[in-house]
């Protein structure tokens, strides 16, 4: 189960996940001098930056849209930075978000869980119910894979639906209840399921309350640094055991920003993934 | 608006929205045999169904999961099929049912409102809330841009979460008020907004009773045919006036299959888009 990896990782190295959402403008001059398309300036930065910080940290999570909007070479980098995380032995969390009808949620199985953009994890999206994510278990299960499914969200916005009351619980509650009965069939050695919920940092309270309801569920949690969670937002979460990575994109991967332009930058954006994990685990 | 573009060829050519949900295996033999790579076989398919229907149907829906299944080459044939479909005069959506935290969706928009993806029409999700739409509006006022949002979708377990009732109402009911009001801003000339909605025709009564609660919402209707939908049940949403496109995929694009391995595949083709066109305009 992939599940046991990444627990044992964020356990024994560090609860952060480091957060590839690269844009053009986030890169160092240094590498926008070189003499390269945009998309292999891209893959270098991250590539650097995995380098530099894979073994401090428990896994990278890549948002495809920053290499979408770039178009087929940004895809490729895409392609690119997810096989380098896998190659180095980490783990690649593919944010993509996807949910669909079976027959296309099986499609988008086979893109993500093999072939050019194969990655550990994806993320995705539970709208359409459990016709949407039932492709994907037969990954789980033969093909060391995981899902987060989303449940709440780190967006102000995510109170439009998520938040709405039936009876007296929010939905997401009953989003909750549905994705621990999901992942009961892919519990790992470590007791958490390789079927995890995006739970946002900028919701502590209701996180505390998710991750009681949820005990077998393994968290990626976003809305750390730039979001405004903290470390200590986190730490309810966490007291009896570590139950999940903490994202944050913008935080580490901008660390060199107003700070220098040359090749020491990956410096700075490793004090900044150690530094967060400080900031972590100093609560537990 | 685009939505003026898109009633008025519903309403003049057709209502029929051609799926472009593309596997290999629904290649005929003759395509199969070429001295090409999958994705170039793929496209060429593609484009020879779009050279045949092009006037017959009101738009093009284009699976993306079906072209990421097959990586970067499946991206390119991807993006020469969108490409295609708008050379032609005709209008693409792409079904990518994106939604993500509004600085993702910025990114999303630029990915398929411009650049290699760039598309009329995209599909999106709306679980997070508002802010994971507003990021679109921009291009729905300065570029003839438009969205379908996911409201009531047409797979069996779009129950678990769509159909859960708070008070007296199914979720659904309150995302559709939030996609009418969201839309308000977007109102063609047309009386339909470029923000429609993408509801199954596999829950006739259900449709019916919200395309009355939302009179400006252009729809995207799948669930016609393999998913089990028919003209009739449309028949009660068309009534007083066509207020959306319905698609077809492999009820189109195999019309084919089991008839002939040849080039003459696209007379089946072209004979099934029009059988579907008769097949729901006959109740109007």
């Amino acid at each position: 189960m992939i599940a046991d990896k990444l627990y044992s990782r964020a356990d024994k190295i560090s609860p952060v996940c480091a957060g590839l959402d690269t844009t053009y403008d986030y890169l160092p001059q240094c590498i926008k001098n070189e003499d390269a398309s945009a998309a292999d300036k891209i893959y270098k930065f991250n590539k650097m930056i995995i380098d530099a910080i894979y073994e401090d940290v428990a896994c990278f999570k890549v948002q495809i849209a920053f290499y979408e909007a770039l178009g087929l070479t940004g895809m490729d980098a895409y392609a690119r930075t997810i096989k380098y995380i896998r190659q180095k032995g980490s783990i690649a969390i593919a944010d993509v978000k996807r949910g669909d009808i079976s027959s296309t949620a099986s499609m988008y199985a086979k893109a993500h869980f093999a072939g050019d953009f194969e990655a550990d994890y994806i993320t995705v999206n539970a709208y359409m119910g459990e016709d949407s994510v039932s492709p994907y278990y037969e990954y789980i299960k033969n093909s060391e894979k995981g899902l987060f499914v989303l449940l709440k969200t780190s967006n102000p916005s995510s109170k439009d639906f998520q938040d709405i009351k039936i009876e007296d619980k929010p939905l997401y509650e009953l989003v909750a209840e549905k994705i621990q009965k999901w992942g009961n069939d892919f519990i790992g050695d470590c007791g958490f399921s390789s079927i995890g919920a995006v739970v946002g940092l900028t919701y502590p309270q209701e996180f505390e309350y998710i991750a009681k309801l949820m005990p077998n569920t393994f968290f990626l949690i976003p809305g750390y640094g730039a979001q405004g969670g903290t470390g200590k937002d986190i730490a309810g979460v966490f007291k009896n055991k570590i139950c999940g990575v903490v994202n944050s994109s913008r935080g580490l991967i901008c660390a060199h920003k107003g700070k220098t332009e040359d090749y020491d930058f990956i410096e700075y954006i490793k004090k900044a993934s150690l530094e967060m994990k400080e900031d972590i685990v100093k609560w537990l």
